[in-house]
């Protein structure tokens, strides 16, 4: 097998860009082996500055010892290169592919917009764990990749390490897609699971997921659908070819789902859970976001506590559903290494 | 987006073949238009003979027509080539694809092995829906590929529209899969899922899936475990690298499997079902089909009926398991137009 080189530059190291320098210092050598890439971190950037390899790669062993010690890239000598940032990075440093893995910013996208932006530009494809632009902005990062011949790969950013896209878009392949229906947050769902098996209210669920460290202080993004929506969005855009935004998905969380709900449903052999769903009509794609009582044999309805699933409808091939993924820092991080493998393994 | 021209040698005109006939015939166009593809069908070859374009494309339209109507490929006229076997076809006619789909056959694996490994010799890539020669002479095949710079695709021959090993090596690419069990064989789990929900006898089990269709008269092939045992040596191999046959894998069937068995499942909140298992170990892979009594929350305990499954356990990105796609005629097709479709769209 030939090998290829492919430069990276990593924006983001949080626990994610963290989880990934982690997994290339694992697998680097074994993902060259099996999959003829070599990996080569030419940049990486956080907030306050970046660490530069002045040729060939930066040593991702050493860089994960200097992060581990808690230290910030902008320090990672002799490489540091203090308030350099991604955007200077990813138009001035010569690579293949940005890795963007900044925090998620549903207000304007930024800063993952911008190095987004400027890496397609300068012709590099981007592996993308951030949802905040591919939400907000998809129709202009969209056209900017066409314009520049650039590849944009987003599984981390589509329930990450569950393969959500990739079953749509490569184990379907010439099969039309009818309707696309998932459980894409593993706290809702978890909530809804304790609620059901418990017999409890939503509030002792949640609180019980917050001490659980499942749920956040503040759960709105996930208990009011904003999370599944977003998720929604991406798929929905990927699969059918749409440039939906946020203000096109009615949206409804589980915020006003009471124990008697759950019974109700249970009663009459159903399961409540919180479904996105994208259906082909002959009016178009209605998609929304919203509480589902399921049948007790859909293939979502078994999908219990913090686990996700996708199940997709299809002309040919009939239903396929698919579940599960770890859902944590490593799983997202293996997300962007399937997706940078992918860069190879899958034709331009 | 630039298109690729695929001229396609199709072996075995059965209800698989012609089921992709059909397809053919009602997406051509559209597979041309999404994913570059132009598919050319330069030869169909059946038993008694062979139908040849003698240039360009048989119009698979026309032969549609013909076969619906009872016709054999070799009266096709004015294509018609009778006596032109598919060793003969795949030598001598230019083509790039052989699409293999003939009865399986695991005495010794023809027609289909001399198929293959004449299109592997010609430089053709292989697309199979025969599990045949695969499960018999695997280290042989994969041997002619490597020489010949050739790719073989097997997700018809592994479930077909249920997606296994797609998952396994493209979804979950760059994870190291530590272990896969399927429910792979649609009348056993028929037959267990029948038991269990009514608490009737094996023999009455089988009778009705016999009466409706799902079991053979004979139902050996599914009910003694031989079908999951193909599909898993195929997976297997494919997944680890493994060069397994038939002899490698401790095999058990359904026959031996009472009511009380189920019940007692039942019971201590198991249920089961024929499972095909390969699980990495220190002393190598561990691999054997049988009956399996999982827990009601194993993602494969709530497949029923003649649902299909896999699951996956990984390393980097937790349990995968995707479930469900059309068993039927057009299910397999479909499958063989997905590969085909991966011709293009995988990397070489």
């Amino acid at each position: 097998m030939s090998t290829v080189t492919k430069r990276i530059i990593l924006c983001g190291l949080g626990t994610v860009g963290k989880a990934f320098v982690r997994l290339l210092a694992e697998r680097r050598g074994q993902i060259a082996k099996k999959y003829g890439l070599d990996i080569e971190v030419v940049a990486a950037v956080d907030i306050g500055g970046a660490a530069v390899a002045d040729q060939g790669t930066l040593s991702v062993d050493d860089l994960l010892v200097h992060l581990d010690a808690g230290g910030a890239v902008e320090t990672f000598a002799p490489h540091a290169r203090p308030g350099l940032t991604g955007v200077e990075a990813v138009s001035r440093i010569p690579a293949d592919i940005l890795v963007e893995a900044t925090p998620t910013n549903l207000v304007d996208g930024e800063p993952a917009r911008g190095h987004i932006s400027a890496a397609l530009q300068s012709g590099l494809d981007v592996v993308s764990a951030n949802k905040g632009p591919l939400v907000l902005f998809y129709r202009e990062i969209l056209k900017l990749a066409r314009d520049n011949g650039s590849r944009i790969f987003m599984s981390a950013a589509t329930a990450a390490a569950l393969p959500t896209l990739d079953v749509g878009l490569i184990c379907l392949a010439g099969a039309n897609v009818l309707a696309v229906e998932g459980i894409l947050n593993g706290t809702t769902n978890y909530i809804l699971t304790r609620m059901q098996v418990e017999k409890c209210a939503y509030e002792t669920a949640l609180k019980s997921a917050q001490e659980m460290g499942i749920a956040e202080t503040d759960p709105t993004l996930d208990v009011e659908g904003f999370d599944t929506r977003n998720k929604l969005i991406v798929i929905a855009n990927r699969i059918f070819g749409e440039q939906l935004g946020p203000d096109d998905v009615p949206l409804e969380g589980i915020t006003r789902i009471g124990l008697t709900d759950i019974e109700k449903a249970v009663k009459s052999g159903k399961v409540i859970k919180l479904v996105g769903t994208a259906e082909r009509s002959d009016s178009g794609l209605k998609i929304s976001v919203g509480p589902k009582a399921l049948d007790k044999d859909h293939p979502l309805a078994s999908i219990n506590y913090a686990e996700k699933g996708i199940s997709y409808l299809t002309d040919t091939m009939g239903r396929v559903t698919v579940t599960g993924g770890k859902s944590s820092p490593t799983g997202a991080a293996a997300a962007l290494l399937k997706d940078l493998i992918h860069t190879v393994i899958l034709a331009d």
